[in-house]
């Protein structure tokens, strides 16, 4: 998907709203326990219901391989339901891969041949070379590791008070590597005073947003922060989505707190004169 | 496995040696690829040729994932057969993993409990706690990235001439984590002249070095620089050894090539006085 269609996309649906698929055997609804598949049949109600409300899907691939073998087969049944039946939704695999190149090229493989998924989260510690093999691919995207939202953010990637902190340095050294077509980069929500700053460097990248909801992070402000005039903002949020209620109802749970926020997507992209 | 175990496993097999089964399908002998599991069979044979040589093996994820299910189902099967038949045996999983806190206890999961690695190989870019669920685990390691031995790491990891390059801080930071019981290295061959350097942070840690062979780092200046009183180095070398030759005589030749290492460390531990 190109940069175009994915704004094309949300323009359509008058959100910008990125579900994450974390969907951990352990806590979905004991009513579908006894089916064969039951993270499948979960993810299959879910998108059913929510993607009205939606741009993009991110299953976190650590749900799913810890399941072993059967985590990975239910990964590619979901993939193939939402392409099939849903060809307009932007696939992301929250992955977190890296490794040097010749061995990069086999991530990139897994998630992009094996599966059709649109963009992988790379982590940027071992450089260029670990990420390039990932930009290889027509229309396909990297949404590179910058600042997260967790609280270890600090220990490497931020230092408060320090001019160069190593998020900055990975956002302007990858400028090099591609552009905002293929590029992407993860900011925490939790985070958004920085998006101001960010914004600065990369004026034109989509950014993908998590930490809204359950880790404390406002849509407001990362909307104040980070929103440019192709709105350039995918934001997640998983369980307070998918795991908002644990009954039978829980499709119907889930439409309507994506609901919710699709609202609030679309009143902020009327007030930027988007819509 | 305790450091203990380990040093007492080196000086019984007089090796440091660490085999990476990065054993990708399109590279194996096409005498195997008539099996019904080929990637198996050739870790099967391999091991069986090569085990006496080394103390520790180390797939790299990429190769098994890159088959999806199925690479895992070789992947669990090839640990089961290691443990089963070796023992002592120190597992690494090169899986250079790293998420928020509660998606990497998923990964820990994935490794530790449904395959029982001994180690996992972990990026830090995101901080104490995405490492630390690695950490809960009693005699299983963390392996973390510190200086890796690709072109990329200049990136980010290492500026020549800065006091305070990433990867000392990763090194010094972690120190707080966990101790040399719990926590290794990775430091790549390539890089051997920065060993005496870490080793004044770290004298008591194991370090993973990859990077010989193929990628040409040197195994005598990795032992001038990097051996401990307690060896302290696990140097692994994958394509040299378990690609030496694709004909059927593959696990000789690889074999052989153990065992040339095997030689030169045996040699090594006698200079340094522990054997």
């Amino acid at each position: 998907m190109t940069a175009d269609e994915l704004f094309g996309n949300i323009l359509k649906k008058k959100s910008f709203l990125c579900i994450g698929l974390d969907s951990d055997i352990d806590k979905i609804p004991t009513v579908l326990l006894d089916k064969e598949d039951p993270v499948y049949e979960f993810n299959k109600a879910v998108i059913d219901a929510t993607n009205q409300y939606a741009v993009a899907y991110k299953p976190n691939i650590a749900f799913y391989e810890s399941r072993g073998a059967e985590g990975w087969i239910t990964l590619k049944r979901t993939v193939d339901y939402l392409h099939k039946n849903y060809p307009d939704i932007f696939l992301v695999a929250d992955a977190k891969r890296g490794d040097i190149g010749n061995t990069s090229n086999l991530y990139a493989k897994a998630f992009f041949e094996n599966m059709d998924f649109d963009a992988v989260t790379v982590a940027p510690y071992m450089g260029e070379d670990s990420v390039s093999p990932f930009l290889g691919y027509k229309d396909k995207w990297v949404i590179l590791l910058a600042l997260t939202s967790n609280k270890g953010a600090d220990d490497f990637q931020y230092h408060p008070g320090t001019e160069n902190s190593l998020y900055k340095l990975v956002i302007s050294k990858s400028q090099s590597w591609s552009d905002h077509n293929k590029m992407m980069y993860v900011v925490g929500a939790t985070r958004a005073e920085m998006l101001s700053e960010i914004r600065k460097t990369v004026p034109n990248h989509f950014l993908l947003i998590p930490g809204i909801g359950a880790q404390g992070g406002s849509l407001d402000e990362v909307v104040d922060h980070g929103m440019n005039d192709k709105c350039g903002l995918l934001v997640n949020s998983s369980r307070g989505i998918i795991f908002a209620d644990n009954t039978e109802k829980y499709a119907e749970v889930a439409a309507a707190k994506a609901a919710e926020l699709q609202e609030l997507m679309e009143g902020h992209l009327r007030e930027a004169g988007l819509l």
